[in-house]
This record gives C-alpha cells, structure tokens and sequence, in this order.
C-alpha cells in the first residue's frame, strides 16, 4: 500500500478498506507516514466524510496505536460516560460516584480542558492531593474498592490519537465527524468500557453550535460504538447558558458537593440523574427509566454517592475533607458581585462569554502549557427565566487577577439579557438517540 | 494572520483575499509553514477550488517566492509555448527555433520528465554536449544571437512551487486546476514571456484523460494569465495515440529534426504550425491564422528554422553536427519490429501503454533520481487509420535492456487494436480558447 493512494481514494469521495485505513494510522503513530500526509487525508476526510464502517475501522486503528487498561476483570457492569463539553459541566464528578453506588463499574479516563474553562481533570485537580495519574494495578483497585475512578489519560492510551488531535488543531480539520468519534470512543474505549452515556451538547457554549451538527454527531457516536460492541445511548442537551451556577474549577467541585448532598442547581441534578438513567439500563441494572430513577434518587438522598466520591478522593490521594468543608478548597481573594442593570426576567446567559470571562479570571487555558487557578472562575449566577431586581446580584466572579477584573466583567455583565416579560426555562434535553432509534 | 485560519476560510469554501495568499504561501516557502498546513490547504484547494482571482494571486505569490529573468531588453515579442505534455510530444523542439526565425523570442523554460517519458529538457540532453542549465547572462546571449533558448528551471526559479509540486505528489493534490495553473504560469513568468500558446492534452496519454477536465483547464490557464498581463492562447489536442511516429528522447530529436528539413509526420508538423501561427498572432508578427501559416511553412522550407536550432544547440555547447547526422546521436544496441499479428487498419493506439513500453525499455523515470537512457524507447509507429499487413511491423523497439525488453513487447503489442474496416483519422485538434472566446 501506498499512502498517498489512500489520500487519493478518500478525496475522490470513496470508502477506505479496513486494511487501508489500518495501513496509515499504524503509519502515522509510527512515524513512517509523515504529518503532512495525515494533514492531507485529515482535510479529505473533514471534506468528504465517513461511513460508519469506516469510522469504526478508524477508531480500531487507533485504539491499536497503544495499550488498554483491562478492566474486564470487574464483576460490575463497566459503563462509562462522555460529554463533549460545555461551561459549567461538571456532571461526571457526581454522575460517577453515584452511578457506581448503584452498582456500575465507572472506569473513566478524562481530559484536561483546552479553550474556554477547565476539563474534569483540573477540576478533580483543584481537591488538595488527588493524583489524576495513577497506574494500571492502582487504578484498577480503586475501581475495585469504590466502584469508579477517574484518571487522566496516560501517554501510552491512544498515541495516534495524541497525535492527530494536536495536527488537527493546527489544519483546520477539528470539525470532522468521524474524527471527533474516533477520537471521543479510541479514548474511551481504552478502558474497555461495555456502554457508554453520552451528553452531545449544542449552543453557544459547546463545541457544536447547532443542534443539527449535535445530532449528527450523536448519531455517529452511538451508531459507531455499535459497530465495536460498545452499546450506547446519547442526550442532546442544551448548552447556551451556563450548566448550574458555578463556572470554574473549584467552584464546580463545591457546586457537585451541593448536588451529592441532595441540593444543588435544578439543571445539573436532571442532567446528572437521566445520564444516571442511561447508565444502568445499559448496564442492565435497571429495567426502565422510571426504575433507574428512583435508584439513583434514592442513593443520593441517603448520602451513598456522595460518601463514593470522598472514597475515591481518598483512594486518589486527595483530601475528603475539603469536600467536607468546601472552604479547605482553593478560594480566590477577589470575589466581586455582578449587578443587574434593571429588573425584569433572564432572557439568556451567553455561555460562551461566561466562558471568556472565567477564562480571563483564570479558570481556563489559552495555552496547552498554561496552568489553571483552581479558585478562579464565577459562581451564583442567575439562569433563564428567574426574575431579578435592579442591582440584584447576576453572578460574582472569583479571581487573584486583579489586571484582569474589568475586561472580564464586562463581558460577563454583557452575557446577561434580561426582559421586562416573563420568560420560560428552556428544556434542557433536547433529543435522546438510542441504538434502537437510529 | 493565522495560517489555520486560512486553511478553515478555504475548507468551507470562501475565497481568499490576495494578502492571505501570499502570507501563506511566502510563510511556506520561507520554512516558517511547515508542510502539514501546506498540505491540508492544498487538499482544501483540491476540493473546494479556487477563482481565477485567487488563482493569479497564488501564481504571483509563487513567482514572488524567487528570482526571475529579466528578459526585457530583448527587441522581439517574447512569446513562449507549454505543453501539459504527452507521449512522443517534441513539438517545443521544433517550434521554438521556428517561431524565432519568424521573429519571435522563444525564452523557454522546461521541465525533465517524471512518468511515462522524458520531458523537453532529457530529449535536450540526448544532444551530446548540450548543456541545459545557463544562468541569467548566459541565457540574454543565446536569445539575443539566435532569438530561442531553452534551459532547465534553476532552484532559484518559483522555490515556492518547486517545494509544492513534490509536496502535492505525495499528498493526493496533484488534479487540482488552481494547483496546476499555478505552477505551470508561475514557471512560464519567471523568464518574462509577454504571450504563451497552450498546448493542452486529453486523451490516454495525457494527464487530462477526459476532454471536459482539458478545457476547464485550458480556460483556467487563459482566464489567469489574463489577470496576470499575459496573453495566451490554446489548443486542446487529442493525445490518445502517442504524437508522431517516435517516442523516447534521442528518437524524437531526429524526429524533429525530420520535421525541420521538411518532413516528419503530419501530426507533428501540423500541430507545430498551429501552434506557431498562435504564437505569431500573440507576437502581434502576423495579422491572422492563414499569413502566421504562410510565415511559418516558408521558414520550415528554407531551412532557417533548421539552422536556428543548430545554432541554438551550439550555443548551448552542443555537438550541432549531430543534428545534420543523427547517426551521432545515442543510439541503442537492440532494435526490435514488433509485427502486426493480422491485417487491416490501425484503429487504436494507446499512448499510455506506449509510453509505459518506453519507459520500460528505459526512456523515462519511475522515480525522480532515476536517469534515463537517451537511446530508448519506440519508433516507426504505425498511426491510426493505416493499413498494415500481417506480419508488417508495427513498431520498432530500441533499447539497451534485453531483460525489460519482453515485457516493453507484450505491452507495446496490446496497444495497437487492428480492424478490417477502414479509419478515419481522429482530429488532432479538438477546440481553441483565446482570451475572446472565454
């Protein structure tokens, strides 16, 4: 074979074999196919798509790059979840500890955010002590101990895909469908999870901005997951404001802690408890919705889950009691309210400009190499619908940048329209794609 | 400016602006783009296209990326020719020394062949002594003395595209139309022609294959070197039977040679005239079609154009003898007939496997350090609408590799299709665009 044959087939709009597809991403992670001939079939592909066949031979090739972590020794169900993310998610440090006190297996390898505000790895990372690396045997026992783990992917799970997601950013080839699924499921799928819930945002806030390019998308990942025996089920969820009332990383930490202590914002509680739904019926541990429901309600009213996430803060060598006591997380010195301008109803939060403004007060990376202030970020904030008074407070931002307050308050405050007219919440999940609905 | 940018604006099919064009492609030749960009703009140009105004901006950016020759103080018109190139296509070798006898300056800058056969500058080479590669001075002298010049593109010429064109080889972009006029225009202007005739092949041995692909090209190429202050004009030839009756270097410099002293086979002779009449008409030295024909057969005749070219070859240091007796041109130890093997009249001849036979007995290059051998290759071939004998020879095979030559046979046998009904010859000629016509 020769790569520049396969860059021909897949420009002129045609399938690529299994072998072929095989042939160059084996290549690529080995150094024998050079980065300028996966820029070339990474551009062919955003241009001319995938079949599902071929995406799944992808994600194969890919997975192949590099190790898995054997968790088939469990005796739980293993279902992971995934979100492709948005501001203010911060759904799998609850969804995780919960899902795994009903009795699932959560062996879930995350990612550190690059863009507007943190990953679930930084977020895990502002806990004082919690290592988000651990190796195979300890994180195979934590899972044994408390039912799920989350770690940070290591440099030997998924080297094409390492690979690949850096050239792509520097090619314009991120927005490909078939190369966001075979980099979300080549990820997961090195933990060997058997199912697999999945959050597709769209909005102003998520990577997909139109509800049309999140369809497509979920669609693709769970008819994809199908063809490698991973049974899955997607949420379409609404990302144009801010999930909850805490943006950055610390603050969604206390923010979870809310929720596991059967409080929290109405928003991440739903989202949290129909991906818990969608979990154990994959993981065959509820028959129904309704039966999963009432489990997963149940496990939170009584406290279970949230002592799950102190174990496994615990067993990653963090310190459960700050989850405790919020106040021995990291705080910022400034804390500044935003007021409301006039009174009136939320029409809209603008998520992507909290996002901005979190960033600029340090909650997020510009840079790959940039470093997060876990205390930073914007919290309390009103949401869609609620009524305000003037000079009601909208949201305070959290910050040790002081250089940086004003920039980022205006474009927070500019984030807020507000109405004279009542205003209806928007339903936050929008569309739900199961195997059996494809 | 961000080059990502540049390559997202091309994926989703905008135009680009000429500042963007030229940051890019001065960024790429200048190493501070790497070839991964390059490439991923490149297939993006492959599939989305480009206008003639970007196209002439890229041509430009090209040109800008080296030096030119500054062939201005020449006192004739300076009208160059180009061929896409075919198999037994020596018409520049012919032409050039007749447009300059008719008062034209021919400041030709060509290219050695890679694929089936070699290219203007190896045919050049088989001329013993004949040194291809002048700089600037030395290239102003010849042109002055005897109004014609052809020499190798120097490093220094369009780096830009030198970098590009072994870039898109490798990375499936080669068929593209802006990718393609760009690099041919950008080559032409760097010695400064002020009008350039076409010659643009479809047919089996071209790399057009299809007429449709051809003519877009052929207004592509006319429709930017209008943008570009060039005048031009061309003809779309039929190049499914190889052109003339020899094929391979050394052969087709005493095909051409034929053709000077009066003879050769009409389709050279022919397509010579034509295209010189077009080069006379962009010279503004004939007024129509029918007084450029007069011009060109009458110093055809009188043997100035043959002069012309020997004193071309001896100011290039070459053996000008050698064309006067091509007895002293290389020639190849085994020359072989390749019988007809029924009676009738030749209704097909497939260039391509001709070519691919040639090569094979040694006239062309697999690989671009590969040399070729100025002795090999095919002559004496029978042309479509010929009657032949049984056991008349078709062909007849010359090279210095009696291990290629069986296989040289089997193909070059397969490329000739005999009926008993009498051909027609197809027309060599199939459409003509000129900036008018567009």
């Amino acid at each position: 074979m020769v790569p520049q044959w396969i860059i021909e087939k897949k420009r002129d709009g045609r399938a690529l074999a299994d072998d072929e597809i095989g042939f160059f991403i084996q290549g690529y992670a080995g150094g024998a196919i050079p980065d300028y001939q996966m820029a070339a079939l990474a551009m062919a592909i955003t241009l001319k798509g995938m079949s599902p066949d071929e995406t799944a031979a992808l994600t194969r090739s890919m997975l192949a790059s590099g190790v898995t972590l054997d968790t088939s020794t469990l005796r739980s169900p293993r279902i992971d979840k995934h979100s492709t993310g948005g501001i203010g998610d911060k759904v799998s440090l609850v969804l995780a500890p919960l899902a795994a006190s009903c009795g699932i297996a959560v062996p879930m390898i995350a990612g550190r955010g690059l863009g507007l505000t943190g990953g679930t790895i930084d977020k895990l990372e502002s806990i004082p002590g919690y290592r988000t690396q651990l190796d195979e045997a300890a994180f195979l026992h934590v899972l044994n101990t408390c039912g799920c783990s989350i770690i940070r992917a290591m440099n030997t799970l998924v080297p094409a895909d390492n690979k690949l997601y850096a050239l792509r950013d520097v090619t314009g080839t991120v927005p490909s469908i078939p190369l966001i699924v075979s980099s979300i499921l080549s990820k997961k799928l090195a933990a060997r999870p058997e199912g697999l819930a999945l959050d597709v945002k769209w909005g102003r806030g998520a990577f997909m901005t139109t509800r049309a390019d999140a369809e497509a998308l979920a669609r693709a990942l769970v008819k994809t997951g199908r063809r490698l025996g991973l049974r899955s089920a997607a949420l379409l969820t609404d990302m144009n404001q801010p999930l909850g009332r805490a943006v950055g990383n610390a603050l969604e930490v206390a923010e979870s802690v809310d929720v596991l202590r059967g409080n929290g914002p109405a928003d991440v509680v739903a989202l949290t408890l129909e991906l818990g739904a969608r979990m154990l019926m994959l993981g065959r541990v509820a028959a129904d919705r309704n039966q999963a429901l009432g489990l997963l309600h149940a496990k939170l009213q009584s406290g279970e889950a949230f002592e799950r996430l102190k174990t496994m803060v615990g067993l990653h060598g963090g310190e459960a009691r700050a989850l405790d006591d919020p106040a021995r997380l990291p705080s910022a010195a400034i804390r500044e309210p935003l007021p409301a301008r006039r009174a009136g109803f939320i029409q809209a939060v603008d998520a992507e400009a909290i996002g901005r403004a979190a960033l600029l007060l340090g909650a997020g990376r510009e840079r790959v190499t940039d470093k997060v202030d876990p205390a930073a970020g914007i919290a309390a904030l009103k949401k869609i619908g609620e009524a305000v008074a003037a000079g009601e407070t909208l949201a305070i931002l959290h910050t040790n940048r002081r250089d940086r307050l004003e920039q980022a308050r205006a474009l927070a405050a500019d984030a807020f329209r507000i109405t004279a007219e009542r205003v209806a919440p928007p339903p936050l999940i929008t569309l739900e794609i199961q195997e059996t609905t494809l």
